[in-house]
């Protein structure tokens, strides 16, 4: 059995700094970049991607709406057309910081409010990973598992990599508990290694309620922010290679 | 003899337009488009590169200082790997356009300030193609004739195209007339093209104050505001086709 | 029977021209300027407000979503805090740019998707208003008649001045009709005209259905851009004068 | 004797914190609150002016270019127009936000590259001291003792307070030691703090060329950001006492 361990990366703008980036690229395989829309700007991008090659993990651009201030959280409305212009910019400005720093954008994934929009929305995922492919059709498009996000990226014929949290629970209809219930966020690495295991050797989502929802696991998303980002990547690492699990880049 | 010529493009932005970038198409034979950050918008990008494809205009990048509000006219100080950084990023973002368009971006040519600065200082020039370069080794770079932004831009051994203004007087060093001075600004359409005509069979720039500055001309740079810009492309184009040069896109 | 007359203006941003403030100034009582957020910027909203000024006409906040390129248009996600902090600075500049140019904001009036926002959700129009209040005791508040919004106004205590489109028609419940559907934008002003008479007379809003909703009306909106809003705020102020209705700026 | 102490604060944005601003205001008399343009916006704005009123701290407005991604210190050339609009926007957005959180406004202090070119050259200190005047005649601006910008606060008749900085040194100029010149910055706060007392005591700045250069002195800069703001501050206000100098708000 293996996975691919994603983090999203790049996330300091200008004067400001966010994450450990350094620290967190020795644990994980892939890096999901902030495009400069609602984090990153393109020296940050530059920096974090020639970190990112040098470490060998995986380089992806992970676009969202442009509002720096609601770092892509706050949902916007947009048509489809504006969705897809939105992500082949950011997908684009990506790869030419990649190519100037000698590195390749192989996969993308969706930020935030435009993540939660678009694994709620076949049209909106679609509207997003269609423009996308049309930048590069060999892109490998991470998805939440089981969502209406991965069924639109599968639709397209994509290469798809699959997701799950390592630290977040699951309703029953395989979408995330809101943070505010109780029980939304696992913070002992532990536990949330055990259950990332017992979802890869079932290859089903296990929710909160206690159902399995059968699904592809391809990676396993970690947050690179908070003082417990490092600990716990090392630790779910560690977990991972105890079960022999091997953590490996998807493909 | 043949000559391109270019004009900017896709300046409008969100809600405002700027330009009438439909009836410069049947004129031009390149188009200079904006890149989002000191004009142009991610939809706009799309919607002048479709138009731009479908007659059969070359597209390129036009990037940019950061500056919505001053329009990329004002100077900022940036070191040189931002501003390297800055051009990869727009360059790559007006690729992605172009790719989720159909479409190609064959050439870059600096914007406002950023070109006033770049044609000064031969370190800037470099800064800024190298890093467009790396991103693309085969794009043109669209360089002001007789300047050090020329001569970086040949250092490099890229394809470059020199271009001269149809409608801006010149110094004796070859730079632009500050346009607060008289006579810094052409604009009787048939005055300009009897002076662009003159230019081209010189091989040279001729000065305001009567000086013929040798030099290679690609390409002929055209205003793309303002009501007088279609009828004056249209009247150049005209007097180029009577003087038996050919308007053809730059290679 | 006397009524004010409002316009949206200062819609200009940097380079981009928006609207003809100039001569609408000469037609309108109240100009409501946009602060910078979803259009305008520090030296348009200058200009407008001296212009403004210089035609005793009144002058307005017309704070927004922070979207440029939506044009505050689209609808954002934000906690009510959120909200009436982004209104308080905004009011905050335009009495600052007022006051530097020696003239003074009397009233507020929201803008775009958050003046849709609010004219559904007293909450989300409670915590603008609020915050506003307390930057200003003695703004007039413009509140779509009818609404939430004008409720929520009256609730606070404040001047309120009740609001009505010369152009809009209106279903039943008092909201507009969506610019989607067939009839919702009225093109010709001696229509809009009668109708605003005929709704000063009733004291009501006639909504397309047939339906009277009794409310007060303070002031009646036209719309600033386009080529035919300076002759249809002329026809419409014709009108009014024909029907003895005095324009006179509210109270 | 008695002097003001003043840090900037109020830089974080949106989701990036910077600084330790509610430990600083156990310190300091004066608050010099960014206004969104170069750092802060309308909610950091609002904590960070709440946070100051409890504290009994003085709050000041402090404008900046609009950049954020350079934070303000990348130098723009504007017109003295845009200059007075840019300081008049962001003092009101200040004074409103202020109202709302039912604090005040009382000083204003030019940021970064702002500050910089206004020590330098009076024409610009004159056009955004004029323009934030216009919009309070009572404010206190706080000017670069010694410096063309304090000459033009006191020009236009306005309450100054003079200021030094604690760990920067001076050029025999009164100009402040370039950051990439060795000594540039005093690290220690006991060297600073006796310094500063000794500057205090000679009303002069003291150069790193050992020159004295008289002038009024109201306030002392300190920095805000980095790990040694807290103990830096709270070791030169421990010095400053046993000095037996009053630590007190300017007026």
């Amino acid at each position: 059995m293996k996975i691919d361990m994603n983090a999203d990366m790049g996330e300091s703008f200008g004067p400001w700094r966010m994450g450990n980036d350094q620290a967190l690229l020795d644990h994980v395989t892939s890096a999901n970049i902030a495009c400069g829309f609602h984090a990153g700007d393109p020296d940050v991008m530059a920096r974090t991607m020639r970190m990112a090659a040098q470490n060998g993990v995986g380089i992806g651009a992970h676009p969202g709406f442009h509002d720096l201030q609601g770092f892509g959280r706050r949902r916007m409305r947009l048509s489809s057309d504006e969705m897809g212009n939105m992500v082949a910019y950011q997908l684009g400005a990506a790869r030419g910081i990649a190519a100037a720093a000698g590195a390749q954008v192989r996969h993308l994934k969706l930020h935030g409010a435009l993540s939660n929009m678009a694994s709620e929305d076949a049209g909106i995922a679609r509207a997003c990973f269609d423009a996308a492919l049309r930048v590069d059709p060999d892109l490998i498009l991470v998805a939440l598992a089981g969502t209406a996000m991965e069924a639109a990226a599968r639709d397209l014929g994509a290469r798809v990599a699959a997701e799950i949290f390592a630290d977040r629970a699951y309703e029953d209809d395989a979408s995330l508990v809101d943070r505010s219930k109780p029980g939304a966020v696992l913070h002992d690495p532990v536990a949330a290694a055990e259950r990332v295991i017992a979802m890869l050797r079932d290859k089903a989502i296990h929710s909160i309620g206690g159902k399995r929802i059968p699904c592809r696991i391809d990676t396993v998303c970690i947050h690179g922010d908070g003082p417990e980002a490092v600990p716990f990547a090392r630790q779910l690492r560690r977990e991972l290679a105890a079960a022999d699990i091997q953590l490996r880049m998807f493909d």
